[in-house]
Formats: structure tokens, C-alpha cells, sequence
């Protein structure tokens, strides 16, 4: 992380977000939104997924995008994966960072991607070979992101031993960070601080580690605090909450990347995010929908009366 | 505390959610709400606020209402009121416990209550005495209620020393307990944590500490986790975040009694109280608004899957 921000903000909603709601984004309208967002001063990105375009159409020009946001200065960007067509495909299309997903749960790992946990780590090795075999690939990071780490809407509770146990697994198969995942909004900031501690206690502090919160049930800000009090410095989020929850209508989905800025700013960590820049990309996304709810607090309540964020005060 | 629940929720939403919406609730139709809130477990509630009536005709019952609470078995009804004379009807209505309300803020107190913090303590301590000198009161608890403990929206930011000041004020006039409450959403969770650990370290820990937060710009459970950190155990709450903030549209008001009950339940915290019974008063309540929005997560999410709440457990 570069030293003049404490704590990076990771933007999903280009992926995570839109890969949620019905509406089809240009890739025009994404690099619009992307572009300004950037220019705000998020400096992390996940901007595309490579999946089947007939399973998820919304994110079928992310080859494109991923091409085009790379040229943005500054900016990591990053694709979500889900096997090693994904990697090379993310690879090619000249993506900073690959983000290869897998569920710590058994249960969701063969709902979602149809392979047992194991099945995904032995994936997992191969992507990095891949990547290390190709030396033009040689500064890209792979990331091992660990969904459903703090609860499973199929097998409920998932066990901590579990959670260290694909921690562990990645990082010996070469992750070069991790991403713990509340995926389906189950965690509560004593589990996410418990988690946290016992994560770096397992496999140390070397390893970047992010935190991808939602905000199904509230406590979305709530657990990046505990994250934060865990050590850890990197978390994703999207603008305007963006997508939701498809199992609990009217919920949130990602927590709220304005939202996250304010209380990170409020606090004394600087994002290096300018809070008036990330309302108006808020408001580029916006225009593009087709009556998809967004979410968030900040856009109504604006900052105190003498607010001053951190950034602006470095 | 009683010694079977480890967090005391304190209900406002008949006093605080009430006086910040237009509809006026029938005298039956809050006792409905708060009878079928106290049978789900909660254990407090502020149910009235002794004021002018042409300035709050939502609180013109309270006599009333306080009266009828207190025969609920099991429940500390408590009332806000913001002189002596409010005090005399509070506590010749039966209430067990007076919320008497101040600013930490000159400005905000100057306001909204047209007197300095200065008088506003001397006031206070009249309180206190006019208790003590009836012996019939001997049992009922005044609390010193502490507006704008973590800023103002006239002034800005609010010093810690100045909140440590009218702690230590009222404390010295005889306070029983204390509640310090961000009247204006502005608080962040590092800074609760701050203040209630330099709180406790100025009073100690003899005095029972509430904290009131708002959930304007969405930290409001953040803030309860931070606080329960510092050694609060008492939270005020509003059963559908009812009532919103004045000066953020859109904005919710009060945390959400709900939410609030499920994150304390899922950290394996008691509290009591029953979360399906919980929806249930928040639909009695809910019949009767015209219109009002209501908030809250945990109305549309539900419980994860395979959750036990910690008094369910015990």
C-alpha cells in the first residue's frame, strides 16, 4: 500500500454490483463511472468478472473494460475469476490483480462453482503456476478470496478451524493476499475481530489481507471497525451499496463506499478518497440505472458541521 | 442490571421516535406498542416526555402513558424532561426514572433549552433535591441526559474536556446515572470508544453509562460496538428506527431497536429480549403511522441460518 493512505479502498461495484441488478451497463458507462471514481482517488478497482457471458451478461465486455481501466494512472485494477479459463482470460486482458473466488463452505462451493474445497485450492495452485510460467504475467497478484467465511445460507455456521484451513491452503499454494469474504451478510464485528486475530496469528502479517463486507443485516461498518481493530487495512465496498441482496429484498448489499470513506476520514485514516468526487461518480452510476435501489447514508446526511477528512488535513 | 442479561436495551421510540413524526398516537394505541414491547423483553422504556404540550401534542398523554407502563410488570419506565417543572409531573406520574436533558454544547443547549450549561446544571441539582426531599420519590433515578456529547450541529465539534465537565457536574449534583447521547449523528467509533474510556477514567464506574446514538450517517451500530468496548452496557434504542433526523431527509433516526438486539444476540450477549416478539411491536407500532418510513435491516434479512441468540441459549 503506498504510504500515504492508511487504509485502501477497494471498489467492487463495477462487479460486484452490477453483476446484481438487472441493467446492462455500456462499457462506455462503466468507464465513465470507473474513470470519475478514480479520479476521486480510489486507487483499487474490481471492475469485471470473467465468467460465462451467458451466465452473467452484465459482465460480458469485462476483457474491455479491464483493457481500458489499466490505462487509467494510478489505478490497480482488479477481476474476479472463477477457474483458470477466468485467469488467463484476465491475465490477457491485462488485469493488475485476479481475484480467484472460492467458498470456504463445502456446501456453497459445490452450489456455486460445482468442486469441492479442495478441488478449488488444487485450481488455485495451477493459476499461480500458470501466472509464474509466463513471465510476461510476472507482476500480476493473485489474490485467494474466501466467500461465505462467516456463515453459509446453506450449512449456517462455518467453523473458524475451516476458515484458517483454506487461509493456510492458499497462502502455501502462493497467494500473494487474501480476501475474506461476508458474502452473505452473516458476520458480527466480535466474530470479524476474533476472525481477523486468529487469521494473522495463522498465517502472519506478510500477506496483504482485505476484508469484503455486506450489509444485509447492518453491521456492515460495524465489522469493518472490528476489521480495523483486527489490523486490517484493506476493505472493499461500492459506491451507492449498489446490487443488494438477492436473498433479503430490500436489504444492502456491499457496504457503502461513501459511507466506509466518511467513517475511515472521521476517524483519522486517510483513504486518499475525496468524498465530494466519490458523490458525483455516485451520481454517474446512478443515471445509468433503470430503478435499481441504491443505498448509503452520507448522500442524505452530508458531512458535520466542521468536518474535516483526514486526507484533506494530511 | 438485572443478572440474567448482559446488555440493557432501553426502548425511546415511544418519547424519541414519537416526537419526531406528525402522526399522534392514541393513548391506547402506545400502550398497545409498549405492553407487547415489554412482553417480548425489554426491560426499559422512555415512554413520555414531560413538555409543553402546544410544543409536542405526540407527548400530551404522558401522564397518562407512565402511568399505565408502570403496572407493567418487570419494566423501568422512564420519562425526558427538561426543567423542574417537567420533573414534578414526571415524577408525581409514577416514573422510575427522570431523564433530565441538557447540552454539552453551549450553543445547542442556549437553543433548545435557552439556558447556559452553567444553569442547566444548577437546574439539575434543584432536581435532585426536590427528589430528596420527598421521600416518597426515594426510589426513582434521575439520569443526566448529555446532548451533543460528540458534536454540534451550531457549533461543530464538541471538546472532550467540555463533555467530561458536565459529567463530572452532574455526578457532583447527584446524578444516579448518566446518558450520553449523539443527538446529532455525528459521532464515529474511534471516538466513542475514546470518549467513554476517558469517561469512566474521570467518573469510574460506579455510575451507570448509557450511550444514545443516531444513525444518520450510518455508524450507529459501529458506535455501539465501540462502546460496548469501553464497558457500556445500556443502549438506547427505537423500535424501527421511527422518527428519522429533521436535518437529513431520508436519514434515519434513532438506531434500530431491532438490529441493535440481533448484533448484541449474535455476539453472544443477553439481552433479554425476544426478537420475533420484537417484530411483532414493531407492527403494532407501524399500523399506525400515516405514511412515516420506518428503517432497520433485520425486518427484511431475517436471522442467518442456524442462529441461536445468546438468550435463547442461556
Amino acid at each position: 500500500m503506498k504510504r500515504d493512505i492508511d487504509v485502501l479502498v477497494s471498489e467492487v461495484g463495477p462487479r460486484d454490483g452490477l453483476q446484481s441488478i438487472q441493467t446492462i451497463f455500456t462499457t462506455e458507462g462503466k468507464m465513465d463511472w470507473i474513470r470519475r471514481e478514480a479520479a476521486a482517488g480510489v486507487r483499487q478497482m474490481q471492475v469485471g468478472s470473467f465468467v460465462n457471458p451467458k451466465l452473467l451478461p452484465q459482465m460480458a465486455d469485462s476483457a474491455e473494460v479491464v483493457g481500458q481501466s489499466v490505462l487509467i494512472e494510478g489505478l490497480i485494477v482488479s477481476a474476479l475469476v472463477p477457474n483458470m479459463k477466468g485467469a488467463v482470460n484476465g491475465l490477457a486482458a491485462g488485469a493488475h490483480q485476479i481475484g480467484v473466488v472460492m467458498s470456504v463452505s463445502e456446501a456453497h462451493n459445490q452450489a456455486n462453482i460445482r468442486r469441492t474445497v479442495q478441488e478449488s485450492l488444487n485450481g488455485f495452485a495451477e493459476i499461480v503456476k500458470y501466472r509464474d510460467d509466463n513471465p510476461e504475467y510476472r507482476d500480476r497478484v493473485i489474490s485467494g478470496g474466501m466467500a461465505t467465511s462467516f456463515g453459509c445460507t446453506i450449512s449456517g455456521a462455518v467453523p473458524l478451524k475451516d476458515v484458517m484451513r483454506v487461509a493456510e491452503g492458499l497462502v502455501q499454494r502462493g497467494a500473494d493476499r487474501l480476501n475474506v469474504a461476508d458474502t452473505v451478510g452473516y458476520a458480527n464485528p466480535k466474530q470479524v475481530r476474533d476472525l481477523f486475530t486468529e487469521l494473522y496469528r495463522t498465517i502472519g502479517t506478510d500477506i496483504p489481507v482485505g476484508a469484503h463486507f455486506h450489509d444485509t443485516r447492518g453491521l456492515g461498518l460495524a465489522n469493518v471497525f472490528a476489521a480495523l481493530d483486527a489490523g486490517v487495512r484493506e476493505f472493499d465496498s461500492c459506491l451507492g451499496g449498489l446490487g443488494g441482496c438477492p436473498y433479503a429484498p430490500g436489504a444492502s448489499g456491499n457496504i457503502v463506499t461513501e459511507d466506509l470513506v466518511f467513517m475511515l476520514e472521521a476517524q483519522g485514516m486517510r483513504t486518499g478518497v475525496d468524498l465530494d468526487g466519490l458523490l458525483e461518480a455516485r451520481e454517474i452510476m446512478e443515471r445509468q440505472l433503470k430503478g435499481e435501489p441504491v443505498h448509503g447514508t452520507y448522500i442524505n446526511a452530508g458531512p458535520p458541521k466542521g468536518f474535516t477528512p483526514a486526507t484533506a488535513a494530511a
